[in-house]
């Protein structure tokens, strides 16, 4: 990331923003964190890549959430104009600054 | 953390247990992040701080994720025997082991 400044949790004011509250209304629901995560560790995915290494997503939520991730700057979406027509999904670099919360995530899991 | 291993993303093979998946598992809901940053933030609550502090939440969702929590090794109910019964909620070392996923979802959100 390129913001290294030290960052610690203080006591939150009731009512102010809150940058944690923030960066999950971004990524805040399970397949988010997964669809992310797949980007992040395989790179450029096919929407058909992603079907299949997200066992048990239907294609209607991920097609949604896939949109609302382009609407907030995280993937950008290229059409390929082939037939049939190949469409690419690939992290923006504020999609690859996610990575941070992603190893502590690993970081964590590694525990369990 | 006690775990400072540096952690890096590696590729995932389908099928294979994945950590960051498993974390999701424990603390992968909006309410649940935001129960857990209060709890890091601002120490031992009770259930009515809670509802206060979490705008929008119901009881009854609250009183779920709470259960949750405590039935993962996140967090530790406490009831003092008073009239009326004084219930606090307490993050085990489990629960504070999740800072450092806090403090990187925090470093992304003032970025935004």
């Amino acid at each position: 990331m390129s913001n290294l400044e030290p960052v610690t949790l203080t006591r939150r004011t009731p009512g102010e923003p809150c940058p944690i509250a923030k960066t999950l209304e971004l990524i805040g629901t399970k397949w988010t964190f997964l669809i992310i995560r797949d980007l992040l560790t395989l790179g450029t995915m096919r929407f058909s890549d992603l079907l299949r290494s997200l066992e048990g997503i239907s294609p209607k939520t991920l097609a949604l959430r896939l949109r609302e991730l382009e609407a907030h700057g995280i993937l950008e979406r290229t059409v390929y104009p082939e037939v049939p027509p190949r469409v690419e999904y690939t992290l923006t670099k504020k999609g690859m600054q996610l990575e941070g919360i992603f190893i502590e995530l690993k970081r964590y899991g590694l525990t369990l």
